[in-house]
This record gives structure tokens, C-alpha cells and sequence, in this order.
């Protein structure tokens, strides 16, 4: 199934369906430039967007932290909704929808928007049904918290730029070394996966990472914590170390698109599966999908 | 004048002449989507490049912390030589050259590469001719030292990546209040521009902000301090405070293309200038054009 690509006007207007096989962005368009642009990554699943209100928050969020014209949300859902009809009379498979906003051509002046909708990677799919060998590490660097005289007005932590090649480099590093991720740590304090949020399930606990400073908010663990509440799971943000980890049932990295990936090994350090796997796949799953009838 | 762009075989082979008014890159380029790639931006004098060997040092630099494959400098020099001499057709003024190495295509693994050179913007043009005024900021945050145990192998500090978002951000903050750029401060340690070296002069003597960890090695002050201790000053790479900067003759932000731009006011204390600031500019220019017979 080829990709579908859908360029938007960031002002509203016209939606124009672009061939995959020709060039897209301009020479001097500031997400080539400078990496100067933010994404989301969304999940289509029989043919409709999961988790959709989340993502579009943390999308304007994103877009005003980088101080970007306010992305023109009807003009993103119509494309999307073309795009996934397109997409749907194709196929019913799963696959990964992704926003792109750029500050645009240098020469213009104007936001470049477009959406792709694509199939999942091997890759993906195989760590969802398999799980993930994961490494731990330190990021390499530490934000100024906000209360410090060092912290930064416009830094734009939190929101989702296209300034990930330091977040390529450790997942090419983790591979070389025989593990499939990376949750990064501060010391003993865990943070994040390369590309995803570390959820622990401990009985009927559910844990992860207080979001804030160098830990993006996820939106999978969100719609996670609101489901498996109304299921009678006791969710919680707190501040987890990596003995947490091995204390817990289970550990799982969480994304919009690969879904849930269950952790079986930390380190040199297996991590057997529980009983309740398949329940918690099922659980984390229904999350994302439960109200998909409101969606595009 | 039009920019110029030529697409460059990444492992050797032909140069493509690309209309500047078409697309260039593809939606699955790492470029685009991951920031995943290096750059270097390169002075055209008179129709040739200068101070290139540095440039050429850094663009290897760069692409090996980036474990990318190595760059074939013959076809990038090649092709630098076919655009430098389009554009000696058309004029003589001085012209910014980047170069442009990406990861490339998600959906090939082939590296992208392509050159543009066009016109230096009216705001570098007249920086140089009539200063910045600068605002100090810390950068937000902190770049783990090699000897911790928190630093990283893979981490590309060091490599000029695409991720220049926060730079950027940086620089529309400081010109919202009144300012031209930023110069990062640690604390009361001096370290870099946005997107320049610092240099202070007093006397006989040049001060540098000594390279490594967060701030990167400059091929503009390297190309300086060669020459002018050739010509009996005494350049020094050494840890610079602010009241250095406050106590020097003169403050220079240089770069490869701005040249060097005069420090006309820190936050809100106006620097005077000094006697001999158009000396210390001819010198940095000397710098850059005085060996430019071996160049393409």
C-alpha cells in the first residue's frame, strides 16, 4: 500500500493530494533548514483517528510553544478525514497518520503543512506482538528545571519537534548493542522511552513518570489513565526509579502508533512475562479505541 | 539572483542542476521528519570558497558523530566548483554556500546531499557593517560533561546537526525585545552566539571561549587565530567571564558568512567603539581571503 500524502494549507483552503514519488519541501523550508517545525504521530484504525482530542492539543500546544501561526484545526481534520477515506477504501489495516508544520520557505514566510498516512513497519508490529529489549541510559544533558535562574523562556521542551536526531543516535546505538529501545534515566530516575512514555503495572496499579521537564506527556499513557480508571485501575503519576521497574508485574513502553510494547528485558536483566499480559494489551488497546465513534 | 542548488550524488557520480522554484526533498526524508542530518555554511568571495579545509574538517566531523557514511569531499568539491562558477557568471558579491547531508530517504537508506548558494540576507549585510546588539542568556540546559557518568557516547554535540530549532528560538525572543542576537552564558561563563564564536580584543590579545562540550569549535575563529599570529598577536583559547567581555576593546560575534559582526551594546550596556575597529575586521577578513588561490 503506497503512502498517501495530503499537503494542507496552513491558512485553510484547499487540500491537494500529492504523489509520494515526487519531492514535497522546498530547499530553503525551515524543517530542512533547522528542523524548525513540530508533528504528531496518529494511529488509524478502521479507517478512523484514535486518541484524536489529545493529540490536537498537544499539536497547538506544540505549535505555540514554537511561536507557529495557530494551526487552522478544521483545515487538519478535513484533510485527515480525505486522506483516511482514501486510505480506507484500500485497506482496514492499522496505520500511522503524521501532522508535519513547519515555520515554511524561507522565502515565503508561509507554514508548510502536510499529513502522510502510511502502513505500520514490520518493526513496529513485531515489538507490539513480541515486546522490546531495552537499554537504559542517561540522556546526556539536563534542562534547567523552571525555578532555576538558568531555565529559559522559549526553550521549547515539551513540544514535539522535528529535533529527534539525538533520539535516532541512541536508538542506532541501543541496536548496535543488541536491544531493540532505550528508556532513559537520571541517575536511578526513569524517564522516558526514545520515542514513548514507561508505564509499570503492579497488581492493580498502574505507574509512570511524572510528566514535566525532560519527560514529554503521553498521549497513549493519557487515554490510558482515564480508561483504566473508569475500570477500576488505580493510576497514578509519580516519580519511579529503575527498582520500580523490576519490582512491577510488567513494564510497557507506550506510543500512539506501535500502541503498547511489553518490556522483556532491562539490561542484562529478563523480565518474565505476567498472566495478566494479554489483559493489559487488551486494556491499553481498548483505551485508544473506545470512543472512536466521535472521530473522523 | 536566483539561488542556486545542485544535487549531489551522495557516493560519487553525477550533479544535478535543480530548479530553485520546484520541490528538492522528499515527505520521508530524515532531514524533514527527524532533523537527522549535518550541514556547513561557507563563504563564496570573489567566486571561491574560503577558509574550506575547516570547513571540510567539521562537514567529516560532523557526519562520522552522526554515523553517517562518509562524505565523498571530491564530488562535493566538484560540485561546489560547477555552482561556484554559475554564479561568478552572474556577479561578484558574496555568496553563502551550504552544504546538505541528510540520512536521507526512510524509504531508500540512501543519504541525501545537495548544495545551495545564494545571496547573503540584507540583515547579515548590514550586522556587518553596523554591529549587534546582544543579549546574554543562559542556553537552558546542560550538556553533560565527558568525565560524568551521565554522558553518552552517541550524543551530537559537537556535529552542526539539523536541530536548530532552539537557536532559533532563541533569536526570535531576543528580537522581540529589541535585540539582534544572543550570546549563551553559563552562570557568568561566557560560551557561544546562536550561530557564532565570541571573540574579545585587548591589546594585542584575542580571546575565545575554549571549544568543547556545548560550545561549538568555530572555523571562522580557527581561520583568525592561524593569522593573526602570524601577524604578531597573541590569540588565546581561554574560559571567558563576562567582565571579559566588559573589559575588552572590542567584542566580535564571527561566523562564516556574517564575517564578524561588532558587539554594540550587552544587554544594556552600550560598548563603544574602539579605535582600531576597522583594523580588527580587515584582519578577520584577511583571514578568510588570504590563502583563497588554492580554493575552488
Amino acid at each position: 500500500m503506497s503512502p498517501i500524502i495530503f499537503a494542507v494549507e496552513p491558512f485553510g483552503g484547499s487540500v491537494r493530494d500529492h504523489n509520494p514519488n515526487l519531492p514535497l519541501v522546498f530547499w530553503d523550508d525551515a524543517a530542512v533548514t533547522r528542523g524548525d517545525g513540530v508533528f504528531e504521530t496518529l494511529l488509524l484504525r478502521d479507517g478512523r483517528i484514535c486518541n484524536l482530542d489529545r493529540h490536537v492539543s498537544r499539536f497547538l500546544a506544540s505549535a505555540k510553544l514554537l511561536d507557529l501561526p495557530e494551526p487552522n484545526i478544521d483545515g487538519w481534520l478535513k484533510a485527515t478525514i480525505m486522506a483516511a477515506e482514501k486510505w480506507r477504501s484500500h485497506t482496514t489495516d492499522d496505520a500511522s497518520c503524521v501532522w508535519m508544520y513547519t515555520r515554511g520557505r524561507e522565502t515565503t514566510g508561509i507554514p508548510s503543512a502536510w499529513l502522510t498516512i502510511r502502513p505500520l513497519s514490520p518493526t513496529a508490529l513485531h515489538q507490539r506482538a513480541h515486546g522490546v529489549a531495552v537499554m537504559t541510559s542517561p540522556r546526556g544533558y539536563h534542562i534547567d528545571p523552571p525555578e532555576t535562574t538558568e531555565a529559559v523562556p522559549w526553550l521549547v521542551v515539551g513540544a514535539k519537534t522535528l529535533n529527534y536526531a539525538a533520539n535516532m543516535a541512541a536508538l542506532r546505538w541501543a541496536r548496535a548493542h543488541g536491544f531493540d529501545d532505550v528508556i532513559y534515566t537520571n541517575g536511578d530516575i526513569v524517564l522516558e522511552g526514545a520515542t514513548s512514555t514507561v508505564i509499570t503495572v503492579r497488581g492493580k496499579k498502574i505507574r509512570t513518570p511524572t510528566a514535566g521537564g525532560d519527560i514529554l506527556p503521553g498521549t497513549t499513557q493519557a487515554a490510558l489513565f482515564e480508561y483504566a480508571t473508569e475500570q477500576k485501575w488505580r493510576c497514578k503519576e509519580k516519580q519511579l526509579v529503575l527498582d520500580d521497574l523490576f519490582r512491577a508485574d510488567s513494564v510497557w513502553l507506550v506510543s500512539s502508533v506501535r500502541i503498547a510494547a511489553r518490556v522483556t528485558r532491562i539490561n542484562d536483566q529478563e523480565l518474565p512475562a505476567p498472566a495478566n499480559e494479554a489483559e493489559i494489551r487488551e486494556l491499553i488497546e481498548a483505551a485508544l479505541t473506545s470512543n472512536l465513534t466521535n472521530h473522523p
